[in-house]
């Protein structure tokens, strides 16, 4: 978040607040200018409502050129030319600027049917996406019409205008864009929380290498002393929890089979909502676990 | 399991029951030659044992030249030069045919340093083992001083004796030289036997290519019509079971999230002993699952 | 079952049939009388089709005749007065000879109420039954008319037939007239069966005392010898198991607390299809339990 | 707690302050006389270091004195004649003034088979247990010796005492008195919080009746909006939990057999540590449930 405080920008000059907000709307600096006029906002609700208000109020052309103002995803020869540091930093966020091979190709293929199809790029907030939940919701909206898209597209530029917005502001409220992924390993052997479980999660990828998010241990109440995701969207697509369980048990002297009949334990899950709260424990023994979708 | 049974091998001429047990111990016929004399045998079981009696009542020497009678594991010249079709199958069956680069290398490894320091080469019963495992015998074996590896040696040669011998001769006993690996999956949604999911057994490797093992699906009870493993030792060694549940409940009609929270359930497990019956159910709902080790 | 065959019965006079066949509807010996001329049957499940057919040919009256030919349930004077062998077996198996004060007014009011509404007894298959299901099953009737439960009533008296065939008649066929209800303990804590483990299968009564229907203990494959229930409907009901798991996992000397967190576990469920396989384990730790509906 | 302060108790006046500690241990105001000379007390866990070091620092005979001021436990004739305020609460809270006739014997037994033995009364901090576990306390301790129950005596006398300071004296500090018990209830059916479900809590007695200690329903995030046990100890001894799922599941529309497989769920466990956090949740389909001993 920012040291910028709401109160701050209610009370600057009209020229300074779009100077601050130019870019929560790519290159589109006039959904600032109309928003300044309903100042002063109570809220951070209030001013992205204000926002939103502007987009929808405009003529049509008006939202074309927002949405054509977009880059490409992934679109090396945009990059090389330049995107704004808001979009950089997302597309790299997702991991778009480390892509297999073969993901590339299906990204390069996703644009060029896009926008063959709508004249318009494909726009989807990527802080809420992982590689393959992008490829999959293309699939998805390809099939639709063009207004069907026009809507989706300026339904994703608000949600990334969301996110922008909410690392930009410092206000009373917080706007409702982030989600949290926590997990809790009780062992059932002992009937404890399990504590010192070295924790991995893992994005999955089909096309390209999986990528390890987090490495952590748990803490004396068998949590992690930070949600394995927080702060921010949980992206929506395909993990594997990975849990050193066999190094846990044998470190505590309980007998076990040679190999252990449990060593490392994949809990693999899909996140649907990036802005709820996911919770997937684990209860285990050296002969048993169970997992659920907790809350 | 041979067309030959016990009482015609109890009734033949010596030199015909030699023939036909000459390769039970690789390379070394003496040892049917002395069994023969204790004929007749009430069941395989006992003619197993006056084979491991002769060889017990060897001198030394004859112990060793039987151990030195065994190829290397996975070594190209020998395999090029030829083994016998037992070794040969033994072999194959647990993919030494089939090693990765790095692999390779490290079972040339095993070779040579077990052969530079005891002077006779590395006897593993293979028909027991994964690649992975192999390694891992090895590893602990290594330290070992002589006198322990001749033992050892002699102990999976006899191992490998009775596998052969298994497959050989129809009696009335069998020799317990086989174990099981089953699964079982409980629809805890409907209160169900899971029909119809499609189960996948994975043998994973950390130097190479994990293999499939099986495929199936599981039937009206929800079980899998034969064994994941059966009539023959589970090979020890880390293993993956693959359930797609996030097809089976879709097909119900089962509300879920998109992508569903559970698609494909990875059980990850060891197997440590390969006589015995290994039972690894799966109990799940589109929000949870379960497992253990079952009998 | 009976020392009598099918064969010998096909073959006897007509009037050895009949008396051995009078009572299996209750005092109605007009129904055997008639599936004797369709002899000889194939089975015993042909010879019951006969009997039912018998039963839906004759005219109306007979069938009400058949209906009033069987005595009211749990009732005193009639009990005194003397029922068939069959009737008071049967009564006696649910406990209608050992109720409750309370459970017997239940019993007179539902046979008045039911009397008095439609003028014939009020029948069921009590075999099938408990006696808070018998109670629960006439809640539900009474409000039907007497066209549904003249139906209703020979369908009940046809499932008391075909009990009554089961146990008097030797066939190659079985009627599908039994039911089964098993356990299976898990001891997850050591990966293993867990062997002598003592359970207690309880019915529970809503008005009067529960029953122990069966102690045992469980074998070395942490199952039962034999069923809980078995060769017989298991009783549409309320139950309660009862591990004793305490006590098992203090003479291995697992560490417990004291008192140990979980000593005598009870599983509370409810069947609600005699005929069917009940399968309701316990996977335990002295932490932690699971059970599910099995098959 | 009091309204009296930490501060108000370290300023007034030595009468004053053993005034409103007279009772603190039973019948003997010397403790509080003593442990005004320490004043002031930087918390309440300071002060009762200072009343307990009185009582350590006290000859013999005087410990003995203290030992027989309290009164036998659940006895008629002195609680006509008329306990302190305190114990008289103190015994009601755990039931001792609505014994069972067999239970009634149990306590006189209990009480004259010690005071014969050992000559002075069975005391024991009866906020930390049932009626069920001061009897089994109480075959546990007979068997001491003297000098051993003396100890004890005084140790459970302390406990008493600070029970009765938490509840007289607010300061910044709390004594660790206080224990938790709580529940949760996940339905994995939905993978979601449990809202609504009636839970039940028991307190189980072998000779007398069961009583309810609490009846809540789970909130909407599937735990109850109170601990169900807070705020003080959780007595040591036997519990049922009950949950009426069959209810939850109906209400939902979720299809069951008639009568429902699970209905109400009994979870059976024991308290062994009456200042611990005791979670005891609960997995439930309407096919399946699991519970564990959670933090």
């Amino acid at each position: 978040m920012s040291d910028k405080t709401l109160a701050e920008l209610n009370a600057c000059s009209k020229s300074d607040f779009v100077a601050v907000f130019a870019n929560i709307f790519e290159h589109s600096p006039w959904i600032a200018e109309e928003a300044a006029a309903a100042r002063p906002f109570a809220g951070v609700g209030a001013l992205l409502a204000a926002m939103k208000s502007a987009v929808e109020r405009a003529p049509a052309e008006r939202r074309l050129a927002l949405i054509n103002a977009h880059p490409d995803l992934a679109d090396k020869t945009q990059r090389a030319a330049g995107l704004t540091a808001e979009s950089n930093a997302e597309q790299n966020s997702v991991g778009l600027d480390r892509l297999s091979d073969a993901e590339y190709q299906a990204f390069e293929r996703v644009n060029n049917a896009y926008r063959a199809k709508f004249g318009f790029p494909y726009i989807v907030c990527v802080r809420r996406q992982t590689k393959d939940s992008i490829l999959r919701d293309f699939e998805r909206r390809l099939p639709n019409d063009a207004a069907t898209e026009m809507k989706a597209s300026i339904e994703e530029i608000c949600r990334i205008a969301a996110l922008r917005l909410d690392q930009l502001v410092a206000a009373d409220d917080r706007l409702p864009v982030t989600g949290r992924l926590s997990t809790h390993v009780l062992d059932n052997h002992n009937g404890k929380p399990a504590a010192g479980i070295a924790v991995e999660l893992v994005e999955l990828a089909a096309l390209g290498e999986s990528r390890v998010i987090t490495r952590t241990v748990t803490n004396s109440d068998g949590r992690t002393d930070a949600p394995l995701i927080g702060g921010r969207p949980v992206p929506i697509g395909r993990y594997e929890l990975r849990f050193s369980v066999g190094r846990y048990f044998a470190a505590r002297g309980v007998p076990m089979s040679d190999p252990p009949f449990l060593d490392e334990i994949p809990l693999r899950f899909s996140v649907s909502d990036p802005e709820g709260h996911l919770h997937v424990p684990l209860l285990v023994t050296p002969w048993s676990y169970a997992t659920y979708r907790g809350s």
